[in-house]
């Protein structure tokens, strides 16, 4: 095993250029630790010409990553393109086509062919590697696919997107509404340019998706993921929830039931001194229940190049190694059908923040409505007194089913001294 | 590969009946993660006949567990056996010996051993697993060896023992005193009958050794751990902490520097709202820092049966799924000899709390004693007054050479008014 391992990369944005830095900077440790060196063959990126402050002299450059893909002199292909389908998808699909591994940081694809690409590679006997695609300093993937092996798996949470995170420390820590947060985490380069996927919590379910089918053995089911993204939180929210004892975060969470498997990416409160509660700005984490190690909590950056760079070396080393692991754990063949439940089902404590017109039996109308679909408040907070002017309501209400919720809500909004559209979070209180 | 993992138990304590339990529980769930069934062939313990809950009479007994190691039909050795010579490094040995894969649970041997017993493996191409061996539920062995392998670490530090934590929890959250605080986790299987290996720091150091040399490639050097235990830890130390804002924990920490690595074992003041802050209970957590990876942490149950089976059925499916690493990561052949940093050169803060009899001059008796060291006060505290009678006095200092401290400690516990040897703990503010 003296032979190099020849690594072709595709797509020369931040994190792959992070790749080839570290590849030149950690050579001989890699090679130790992979049992023979690395050797980066080729690259290809959409313009050739760019300060890049990385020499690509010693590459063969390709104009087209799917020729890359199929003609290049490697073993292994590094697909950092993005996006869920074109042409990172034909670069991965024309690797495993010319017996080249796959080593990719792309969710999105994962997510929508993350099964089927699965299947090929094991067909094939290459790996696909995708440390890298979800909270990439923090071994997540090895850690359910093989550290975790022995166990069921009973839930995994996390705190999966760095931006949506960081916004919302920023908003808490300084008050600022979420334009300006947005704003400032673009200026530091935590948020992209078109921060949708983001903020609208799909790039978490994404992750997600590839977790759940990770801890549970199911197929891949990125459509079963009920997602809420972060755009809507105000700074009185995350004041009321301080308040309160909590923290807002977008969490994901997929958890197993008798009936099925419950994926879902919203806004929650946890409490601040839980373990998500000290979670903050850049970074991620993930929380997996087992039925023999209990809980554990992984906690790291969750994206940037470095991080980035350091997990896509991981798989890069398992290749190296002869270390080739079915995507998920189990061969993709034994992977059963997820059986996704919707959110009507769910059983969960809510906290919600009303903008009233502060006048008599406004509160009576409100509790009547929750009791009447048997809920049960927990506290309420009415914040100063300005008669014929809006105030702040804020509840907490004990465990409900969602459905109920969703009722009283339709009710409650009807009321005619609520004068905006009610904001509300869902509670975890572990 | 569908020839059963057939492996032999050598021990039946808490862990080798949980890992029973796991085999049995998990069967086909583990067939398809390691990609062949794992099959217990033949058991050893000291006594047969004793009711472990689990049924034996499938398996081959052996009275003893070397001789088991060397003639039973299995391809791995579980040594769960322990201490650090003797019959568990007899079994190791002979198992290696015979071509067999070796699983321990057992710090200590690998502490003394563990060089020499890495080295044998991978000359004769087996694996020398020790998942369990650090922090049972927490993925950490596999995560430096292979998560973390495109990083040069920059420090590793622990809460790496769950009985000392425990204890400390226990005593800052109800104020008992080491005793009583030690009594009742024994009394709750949190502490041994003889607990010394555990509360003097021992254990500890056992782990951090391992942890050294998977972050940085250097032969296990114990000898070269600086060891303090939690036994003269007093209720006053956690409430006076507390007041300042930090908790006491006992953390194993292993630093590179230019010169070489320090390793040390000790109670420390870390900050309430720091990730080690908020570990508690039997709770252990990994913090690694990497160059490319950066900050990470890994929180999970350091010890009990399940979650340590947990971990040895991760190395027994590593090894059915031919996963055979180096124990550390690189060639045993390849590890650079230790060079271990003496504490006198360690620069840090500390904490530290005088009983002394309150009359005037004290205070600047002890204010002189740092002054004349060039040691900075950062604060200073004195609870009550009462005039020619024992009182606390806490003070925190910046960050100072530890022989320059060790120098000014001579000077202050030789004044008249000190009335009990001085508590002092060393601070860590990240």
């Amino acid at each position: 095993m003296t032979q190099k391992l020849k690594i072709a990369v595709a797509g020369l944005g931040v994190v792959g250029c992070g790749l080839l830095r570290l590849i030149a900077a950690q050579g001989d440790h890699l090679a130790r630790s992979g049992g023979r060196p690395l050797a980066v063959t080729a690259v290809s990126a959409r313009v050739r010409h760019r300060d890049r402050g990385v020499d690509l002299s010693a590459f063969h450059w390709y104009d087209d990553p799917v020729a890359m893909a199929r003609e290049a002199d490697a073993d292994v292909i590094v697909e950092l393109i993005g996006g869920s389908d074109g042409i990172a998808a034909a670069v991965c699909e024309a690797a495993l086509a010319a017996g080249k591994h796959v080593v990719t940081a792309n969710k999105a694809l994962l997510a929508m062919h993350g099964q089927a690409l699965a299947r090929t590679a094991e067909d094939a006997g290459l790996a696909l590697g995708y440390e890298a695609a979800v909270a990439g300093g923090i071994p997540i993937i090895k850690t359910m696919r093989e550290g975790f092996a022995g166990n069921r798996i009973e839930s995994v949470r996390g705190i999966l997107n760095g931006t949506c995170n960081y916004i919302l420390t920023s908003m808490r820590s300084t008050g600022a509404d979420f334009a300006t947060a947005l704003t400032e985490a673009q200026e530091l380069g935590y948020a992209e340019a078109v921060p949708d996927t983001d903020i609208d919590g799909i790039d978490a379910a994404h992750k997600l998706a590839l977790l759940t089918s990770l801890a549970f053995g199911t197929e891949v089911d990125f459509a079963g993921v009920h997602i809420e993204g972060i755009r809507n939180i105000r700074p009185a929210d995350l004041r009321f929830a301080t308040e309160l004892g909590f923290r807002i975060k977008l969490l994901g969470m997929a958890e197993k039931t008798a009936e099925g498997i419950r994926q879902r990416v919203h806004p929650t409160l946890v409490p601040i001194a839980s373990p998500m509660g000290s979670v903050e700005g850049v970074f991620n984490a993930v929380e997996t229940r087992g039925d023999f190690v209990g809980l554990s909590m992984l906690e790291g950056r969750g994206a940037g190049a470095d991080p980035t760079a350091s997990a896509v070396a991981a798989d890069l080393l398992d290749i190296a190694s002869g270390r080739i692991v079915p995507a998920f754990g189990v061969p993709a063949s034994a992977m059963k059908p997820a059986v996704s439940l919707p959110m009507q089902g769910h059983v969960g404590a809510w906290f919600i923040r009303l903008r009233v017109i502060d006048r008599p039996g406004v509160i009576a109308d409100i509790s009547a409505a929750l009791r009447d679909r048997n809920i049960s408040m927990e506290s309420m907070i009415q914040k100063g007194r300005d008669p014929n002017e809006p105030v702040d309501v804020v509840m907490t209400v004990h465990e409900t089913r969602e459905s109920l919720m969703m009722d009283a809500l339709t009710s409650i909004r009807s009321l005619d001294a609520i004068c905006e559209p009610p904001h509300l979070y869902r509670i975890t209180r572990d």
